[in-house]
């Protein structure tokens, strides 16, 4: 039910979809079978009953008194979410923070698979430790001709980062994981999704900031 | 005014902060002097009567035709986010992610500063690129005691996450920036915010997911 479950899915509640997918996860790893939907709803911080309505979305799976089925709820969240088929990305920009991602845990086990990296530095080019291969940036056309590749991962300096989307548009990549703290733009149907590092740091601060000055001071 | 003008402010309204302040940060740095609220509003893609209401918390600054004043309103965000301070980090773990972090643009402009990193791995103890020094994990508590640290940022592996928040409390730290891929807990009055990178990942993947069937197949 996954695509057409999702068509008529508010963008809120779109929103909340990853936190769920990733407590289930966790919860499945642990071989946890069912779990009550105020203990759910407690575990990531909402409601219980925010919780009920949001997952009567994608079908009816709590059971009066037996709580969710856990890898039935899962396996429907990552359908809408798509992670029930393969997610092929490239990586442009094989500095530190590429290298970082392409390190992190928990992407492959959601079927995001990495294909390659791309830098214009050729002391990085060659196999990498995880796997894939780094080419020269003027390979990108070729490769992405030759290769289904979903999303594309913008870790290069923000300098060039508008020109690697347009890149990668032009070559039908239509997903946009922009690292580059600077703002780029792609057509209608391509979908950009940037990681604000500064702004989450910045709700730290601001969290921090609005509590007493006493207990500031004590800092 | 900043932190007593924070004080009512709901959630919802401080979340959005940060992205005000970087778009007025933007427009400060291109020195554009003032800035209609429709405008303004168009850029950050809310609408301009949501803007009035959100800024109308932090002091009346629109002037009926003239628009804001984007350097006054950027020092009063400023203020409330608490960048018109000092806000000295260190950073446990410096690996690839650490490394990411600390040359990542856009921190020290924000009054974001650096201290230290500390990692158990040798070869990387010393002088950074960066400026500040790295030094081992059994460094933390002595340096602690002796510098005044608001924010730890964790980019250790998951294993040893907990451990680090741990000794980073025990020592004064109230601000905890977590970027492992693990749940951690603090005590009432430590502030934590959780970077998952995964969930930004997956709110893409289900962006090109929720498209009909025909653009994915082009994809």
């Amino acid at each position: 039910m996954g695509h057409n479950g999702g068509k008529g899915i508010p963008l809120v509640v779109m929103r909340r979809l990853p936190v769920y997918q990733r407590y289930l996860d966790e919860l499945a790893r642990l071989d946890i079978d069912r779990i009550s939907s105020p203990e759910l709803a407690k575990r990531i911080g909402i409601t219980a009953s925010q919780l009920r309505q949001d997952l009567s979305w994608f079908g009816s799976f709590g059971l009066q008194g037996y709580g969710y089925n856990v890898r039935e709820l899962l396996k429907a969240i990552n359908s809408i979410i798509g992670l029930d088929k393969e997610n092929p990305m490239i990586l442009l920009g094989y500095g530190n923070l590429g290298r970082a991602i392409a390190g992190y845990e928990g992407f492959r086990r959601r079927n995001f698979q990495l294909l390659a990296a791309f830098d214009t530095n050729p002391a990085v080019h060659g196999p990498s430790e995880y796997g894939f291969n780094v080419y020269d940036t003027n390979e990108i056309p070729q490769f992405l001709d030759n290769n289904p590749v979903k999303i594309g991962i913008i870790t290069t300096p923000a300098e060039t980062a508008q020109k690697m989307v347009d890149l990668l548009v032009a070559h039908g990549v239509e997903g946009i994981w922009n690292f580059a703290p600077v703002r780029i733009t792609a057509p209608p149907g391509v979908c950009v999704e940037h990681l604000h590092l500064v702004n989450s740091l910045m709700t730290l601060s601001l969290r921090l900031n609005q509590k007493t000055p006493v207990n500031r001071q004590e800092n």
